[in-house]
């Protein structure tokens, strides 16, 4: 995978080197422990967290500007599933829409460290831990990656750990 | 808190007993391991689906049937992220919403047991497990609870364990 395409850098530059060429699909068998794909930034603006938390987590404190004053935030805060949602689309946009992605079965973790408030740029880094073929499934690979979702001062908001599926590359 | 009130029902009849009025707020102190609170039901749509995915989680498999068709899901299927954020709806519905709630540290797991497909029609229960007053915060208790949601069949969809924080109920 050359720079041109949004490289999946190794962690160190003594690390696993990617074997792609540039603009080709991402197959499992390009993953390697320790490859690492920044992502982001995207902004956080009010109008995006309280459409937000109207549609999915109406909790007074991610509405309106009183009750988040009055609550543990201090200020109206994005609710925890936005950040995931952010994330997401920011792991999409950087990665899995330029790879054989196939889903995931779900989370190992998911950490909310800090409140994300309006204003904050979020970024981050997804980062491979672990890989293995599917045991049912022929052609296709499980990876573990962790996600390290952090605002503008570089604080950490959003970490977690997850498996998700891959089509391993075509024979020739 | 009385049946009138969407009640928090024991686990068994021989469970726990919850203790507030009906109407009145929960408070940390009302939640015992054990007890239970239906939520759902809610429909999905194939608009929801792509409004959703269209932000969030723009896969193909998420967006477009031919895509969806040659994914592993086999027809158009809801994020995962969506799936959650459903789930996280009804459960504020339910309960979040009439409870002295003041977010989440974190999960400590999620799975996603099978693709939540268009006219999927889900519910679920949440369930106490732990809890425990907060070390670091006066007035403030943790609660452990885990999500089941399921659809129309009854089969899993998404279960979690969450971890989040309510108040204590106040000095009379």
């Amino acid at each position: 995978m050359s720079p041109t395409a949004a490289p999946l850098p190794p962690a160190s530059s003594a690390s696993a080197t990617v074997s792609t060429d540039a603009g080709s699909l991402l197959y499992w068998d390009d993953f390697h422990p320790g490859d690492r794909q920044a992502y982001g930034p995207m902004k956080v603006t009010r109008e995006a967290i309280i459409d937000f938390a109207s549609q999915w987590d109406p909790q007074p404190f991610h509405l309106d500007d009183a009750a988040a004053e009055a609550s543990l935030f201090g200020r109206l805060a994005a609710s925890g599933w936005h950040t995931a949602a952010m994330s997401m689309r920011m792991v999409c946009d950087a990665l899995l829409l330029r790879a054989a992605s196939l889903g995931s079965p779900g989370l190992e973790q998911l950490r909310w460290h800090q409140p994300v408030y309006v204003g904050d740029v979020l970024s981050g880094h997804f980062v491979v831990l672990d890989r293995r073929r599917s045991a049912s499934r022929p052609g296709v690979g499980l990876m573990k990656s962790r996600w390290e979702t952090v605002q503008q001062d570089g604080a950490l908001v959003l970490t977690l750990e997850s498996w998700a599926m891959f089509r391993c590359r075509p024979a020739a």
